[in-house]
């Protein structure tokens, strides 16, 4: 942090300022020049308010933070080295990150039978995916409308794994539901209306599963580190970062904006493996080919992808789900891509 | 809903789409132009997603909801009166809404210690608030900066209640938390970044105290309704809405932008009772007392305003917080236009 | 400016950057710590950006800057004075600024025929408006839409002041008519998506009329003030700001999101007269009235408000246009808070 | 348009406002159900806007748009069929369209001086650039910064035309300017802040040469698309649409936030090419590489780049220009994304 004072500022002013910023267990550094004096503070001060800092003095005339707020999410944590995050699936180990081939996660919004959670993971196994995605508990807008199929549904994503090998990829909604969640999913999802949902990211922060945290749809990228920074601080190194889509003013053809620099942005501020969803990112399968294929031309690591055996009949979300043909001729096209930029095949899991 | 088809749709299909619409329950109604047939859907429609049902067809030309997604919370659902929440104090049972005085709830952010807490409590009261605000559980962005003193805080305000007879209204973020909570607490607050953790809705549901839900700051009026729905639909009928400001592209000056406008848009949609907090709507304490005032012009209900004995040394959200001495001026200002729109005196509790 | 230099920046690239920004005209300071140097720019900064500056050296960590971009606009401009802008109506002299009442500016979005335009000025000035508002030249997003009468409306608007006495305030959108428009115009109005036009700006800082420029939907407070900067560097130095409503992601119960902090923001840091637009600031008769009383009890110096003889024959903006009757309704409505906060009667013009 | 009447309707007032309709040129048709009324509009409804209709009567539930509101830029209007907009340069005719290679538009963001903008020609025309884009007349947020060369800097475009053979973007800003650019520049730019300057739109539709229009930082895909159809409407079939990122709430990292997904959507909307401009959509030249290969992937016909040959210095934008060499680099790398994708070689331009 900087503090930069006032011109004539009293000595007495700053003097009294330096004990307090020592008192908080901070290193202040006087700077002085001719006209102005500037105070630096060294230490840990990932959890100082810049606003809050000015009210500490009427002759403080502004504060500015040098650092980034966040430590364990930083690049500069791992010596700018990419962090993977490995996660065991019946088919292998699969590994998440910078120097692996893209990772393709792909299901339907939410569980709805075992036929069709079954079918689908065959089918979208077949294509290339290395996760099945399906939500259990799902967060919806209305209080009226399906809710999911909570505990038996992840019976089924149980039953899903086990027929066709995929790691699992699930939304944990509630801190009573966590444990729950846990014995089956090989990754736990944090959802974007969970993002800052502070008590939930302490808890998944204490399980041994890879956490998926999604960015809230108006969300800074600082806030969305700092959410991962919770995990990372509760003892969970495993974090993979997904990118959703924002609101923004315009939602007439699509559900959201997808914003795809995270990608270039992430990478120099953070170690942790990205990962990017279409779907949500536009809310209409006719856009997820273009953006998927864009997506793993900016770099990202990983892709969440909706695909549903019968969309017009989905209970949920069915305008943005692929069908599993349409899903099966769109992994042809991202190989393209992908081989393009290196990051194809699709991993061989390394069997354990 | 009013269901569209194209041009030169087949019967067959019509039919069809009727068909489907009956098993779900509905009533749809055939209206039959000469080039144009609409299909009129009657029945509980709440739960049905516009794009969705587009995908049903491809002869259907678009989908247009002409009813609101909620009920309970709807203007019509009481035939168009306002609705009263009436919280039991110490000091007497206050009520909230659009036929009663403006109730003002000040205090800090968070509940430091005993002293403060009470003293604060002594000074709001005072000037005329009725309730004392005060987080023991605090949302914050880095896991590194204070989270509230938690289940210990709970106790101190109990004993600012008991001390000063106010009422206490104070954040659970948590399921788990909810009972605990709710046994001090006269009004349970869910905060905005939990405006869509629809557990903790289902679960404030159920308590028989009254909820304070705040809009979150990129959800729309709809979105902040259909949360209220959750608590109302869950069996609690005393829901207050806050609005604390949206985020949008200019933070320069202010932390986020004040809608004032909902209280116009809300009392022709809800008979719930409104309440404004300019406090976080702008994040300066400067910007409280002009916003303060605007808010009781608009016609507000309900005002809640940061207070804290000494900004400066605040543990969170300082800058926003006014002295209780600048509180004081504050309600004198605040009296003049409250008297002006005939929402003032105070309200007189009533001693039950 | 503040250049915040890397630990370890070698003296040379000090010393190299201190003589290119004497170059440029700037006087640096060099403010010299244990572990870090820090250079502070004094002089005219106001055209430096700060990604620019530091982009000059890879030592440099941050720029910040510590005072403002404009200089003219600023309240430090004038000694901390708000500024008043006088404008000569047939009616007498108005001043528009903080130490006046609050100036109302009445009238129809576009100037439709002789008729409506003469019967609406007696109406308003009636009611009690200043000025009349009324669009020659109108901006529509479609070409196929009503694009106003141009300069037959210019006429039109004559007659009008000449039959009301009421000052006249309409907007120019081409460089080409301003001259036209001066002629017959008392106050020349910037239009929201002309903010940022800034050959327009320059043209109208070299009239003698007065401007009102709109605060563009998407626009900062800062772009807004800078806009306004283009117009006194020009040599204009009556500049009225006038909020209209900002760009958000919820446009499905009001048009824009009216920012009625701009009241108290503006006040600290310009000298400049403020107006506020409830009418298109929420694009709805009925939440007019709500919002123009929450501008007032804030500060506002000035409304703009839409008054159409019938608002459902209307050309253009229909909907967020009151009736004179419902216009006469609310003026008796404001001036109740207008002399709560002693900004009310409205201005007794000065004859001249 | 379809308008939803009320149930019960009085036929007398269905009568009423079909003649109405009809009075204005359109084709009301009834659709009469059991229990509601419909009213199809048929005719030219592009200039009606749906809030105006429904203030036509009380009686009326919901008014909504099934039709676009634009005409010649909708894809329809040219039977599905993309076109493509040919444009002269000394090196030949080059084609922007979804059936041609990717075009790169790479150049400063203002002309500096003649070797600087002779020696990027150069640069930028042997890596495999087509047009040199550079900025004479510059919108600048500050009077004080540099506006550009202006009329100067045009002879100074035609020198590096000459001196390369490029094809010469640039921006206009003033009707009073348009012949003077259209004297030297090959297509005509309107800036995202001018995107609703009208008169200039108007202006630019009555000139020979296309037009590149670029998207306001704040602007629905509609309002784009409308504000093509009034270049399209003036007279001008050739209108290229640049998006160059949108506004929204985080720019810490990004100085907007590209939106990408409008090629898809776009491509299912209109016929026009479109180009898109990572440089301004990040505003870090550093995010550029990883953007511009995603926009490939997305399927944009073109690019538009910035380059200067010592950003450090660059009077203008220097944070988000690329070096000549990094330029030269990126274009190796976009190749290898444009072949996948089966939109490159760059096009060989046809001598003519």
């Amino acid at each position: 942090m900087i503090v930069v004072m006032r011109v004539g500022s009293p000595e007495a002013e700053v003097d009294r300022l330096c004990e307090d910023f020592e008192a908080w267990g901070l290193t202040p550094e006087r700077i002085v020049g001719k006209h102005k004096v500037v105070i630096g503070l060294v230490g840990d001060t990932a959890d100082l308010d810049e606003q809050q800092l000015q009210e500490c003095s009427e002759w403080i005339e502004t504060v500015l933070r040098v650092e980034r707020p966040y430590k364990r999410a930083s690049r500069e944590y791992r010596h700018g080295e990419a962090s993977e995050v490995w996660v065991s699936t019946p088919n292998g180990k699969v590994a998440f990150g910078e120097h692996h081939p893209v990772v393709v996660v792909a299901g339907p919004c939410s569980v709805e039978n075992e036929e069709m959670i079954i079918a689908t993971a065959h089918a979208v196994k077949a294509s290339g995916a290395k996760f099945l995605r399906g939500g259990a508990y799902k967060p919806r807008t209305s209080p009226y409308a399906f809710q999911g199929h909570g505990e038996s549904a992840l019976g089924l994503l149980a039953a899903a794994r086990e027929a066709s090998g995929l790691g699992i990829i699930t939304e944990v909604m509630d801190t009573a539901d966590v444990e729950k969640v846990a014995e089956v999913a090989d990754v736990l999802q944090v959802g974007a209306r969970n993002m800052q949902n502070f008590a939930l990211l302490k808890k998944v922060g204490a399980q041994d599963k890879p956490v998926l945290i999604k960015r809230g749809m108006s969300s800074t990228i600082d806030e969305w580190l700092m959410a991962a920074e919770y995990i990372l601080a509760a003892g969970n190194p495993n974090v993979i970062l997904c990118e959703r889509g924002l609101r923004t003013f315009d939602r007439s053809y699509t559900r959201n904006t997808l914003d795809i620099a995270v990608v270039p942005v992430l990478r120099s501020l953070t170690h942790l493996p990205i990962m990017l969803d279409p779907s949500h990112g536009t809310g209409r399968w006719e856009y997820v080919p273009a953006m998927a294929k864009a997506c793993i031309a900016a770099g990202t690591d990983s892709l969440m992808i909706e695909v549903h055996p019968n969309p017009a009949k989905a209970l949920s979300d069915g305008p943005q789900s692929l069908t599993p043909e349409r899903f099966e001729q769109l992994m042809t096209e991202l190989a393209v891509i992908g081989k393009a930029v290196e990051r194809w095949p699709l991993p061989e899991p390394v069997l354990v």
